[in-house]
């Protein structure tokens, strides 16, 4: 398999076309917006093939094809009222099998924020793909610096092969969702413990929180149900400096399989022979850039790559 | 003074106003792109008081009302061709002092690329404003880690009373405009001994590529010359860890009246009562957040501000 350069993997991650290019034109120009009950806001968007489902639904909905818009009636002018609709409309879709997302049913509630920072409902994590709405979670890379003697190295865990989503991929150090109603760093506390089996006070002490990620990604069949669904997604991201003597991250609820301690230029061996999970190659890319191991003298599309980790994401965020 | 929060503080630097925002239609519609010889790219935005001086040079350029549109005559179609068309034409109205902003200038040639990561033509400093170029910079942040017995503190230059841009305002440890032919990193070093007397083995050898912002600032009358010019601008950021034993930066060639090393409270407050330059007080709010000073527990408003602090400019970039 021929090398896939640091760009062409943030592309993989940061997968939607862009409104200025001509491919926007072709390929999402027949999206429809889905909006809040008040039409001032796009909360995400909706494949055509996922239009008509909405047809039929008119307590719930309003269908614009004119202004190739879904919105939620306006009735639904509370978080209360949205969320029971919205999720009532799920479990119908998943008990009717509409769509194969809802097969990975996770009896998890995301939050949906309009305006910015504000909850507007909460919504089970299966189905947001459905609607493209935007998604929330924490990464953390655990490394040991360079010495004298030894490069940078960093903890990198296999994901499991029975995983629905990205069998036998790498992955970060520690990754996973914010389900409502969590914080991000209670959730990356949470995440440590059950994913790497790192102790509380570790991280309260010494997991620093160093920025975050934006992407726009499209689904492909590895993320597992249907191909082309829309899921902008924002990672908040923590570095976690260890030594030789910490204890090394182990395996505690089956979702990696093994963890393995890689200097820094066996990651980028992993990452240009594509052996990632999209999403976590984008956030090391943005750690190698942090750490100084990709640089402006090295990377002759740096910009595009800082930029494209950095997307402005056109919905309401958290 | 009421104290400014960083939204506040990023919107300073990050100030011309978003396309989906209405204010946009109100300040930013009237705008004209100025483009590219074969009119593919937008490589800055002019203002309508500007478009006039165009009109009578029909040598050189075309002007379009109906597309709002001013750009490089096709014939121009090589590098050399553009670049003494456009500095003949900036020399021309220094010399008949038709705009304030080339009272400061620079003999110093800045690349404008297109498309991106090629050079399209060179062009004087002082100018790019008045067309709206996206412009480089490297900044560096000298800082003393936390220890157990002191917080972070990090080395502040307040630059010298004379200066004709932002006289007396707090800055980045080092900073400097990235000048036709130089690199980044030579750049860095050259701005490294010139302001603050730091050894180039020092520089080579600790300071730490972290990645860059971006924004899209308006001129205001403290940037000298005139208001309102758009001025986007990308800086590539450095840290330099330091330790007591550090010989301390110190003005070299007047740039900087004095260097204080501040603790990180010291800084917030310096910060929030607005003695900052607009720019690089967005540059130490990103310090701020890779460094785990701002995180999203504390900062209501993070992921505006670390979004905007990377806005996707619209134009073709290095």
């Amino acid at each position: 398999m021929p090398k896939l350069s640091n760009l062409e993997l943030i592309a993989l991650a940061d997968s939607f076309p862009y409104p200025t290019s001509s491919v926007y034109k072709i390929e999402a120009s027949s999206l429809y917006h889905f909006t809040s009950h008040d039409l001032k806001a796009t909360l995400g968007y909706l494949l055509p093939s996922v239009v008509d489902y909405f047809r039929d639904l008119k307590q719930s909905f309003v269908v614009s094809d004119a202004e190739q818009r879904v919105s939620i009636a306006p009735e639904f002018d509370t978080v209360e009222k949205r969320s029971k609709m919205m999720n009532d409309l799920a479990l119908k879709w998943r008990i009717e099998k509409k769509f194969k997302v809802l097969e990975g049913w996770r009896s998890e509630l995301y939050p949906i924020y309009y305006p910015s920072s504000e909850l507007y409902f909460t919504f089970e994590r299966s189905a947001c793909p459905i609607f493209g709405f935007v998604t929330y979670g924490v990464h953390m890379t655990a490394y040991i610096p360079a010495s004298d003697t030894r490069p940078l190295r960093i903890w990198v865990p296999r994901r499991s092969r029975t995983k629905s989503t990205y069998p036998s991929m790498l992955d970060n150090t520690v990754a996973g969702g914010i389900g409502y109603p969590y914080g991000v760093f209670d959730t990356l506390i949470k995440e440590c413990g059950e994913e790497a089996g790192f102790d509380s006070e570790l991280i309260k002490e010494k997991a620093k929180s160093v920025g975050n990620v934006s992407y726009y990604y499209v689904r492909t069949s590895s993320a597992g149900g249907e191909s082309g669904f829309l899921q902008p997604e924002v990672q908040y991201c923590y570095d976690l400096e260890v030594t030789e003597d910490t204890p090394p991250p182990n395996p505690v609820d089956g979702e990696a399989e093994d963890f393995y301690l890689w200097d820094v230029d066996r990651v980028k061996e992993e990452l240009a022979a594509g052996n990632y999970k999209p999403n976590t190659a984008l956030v090391t890319i943005d750690f190698l850039v942090r750490h100084g191991v990709i640089t402006p003298e090295n990377e002759s599309n740096y910009l595009e790559i800082t930029s494209r980790m950095h997307r402005n994401l056109e919905h309401p965020l958290r």
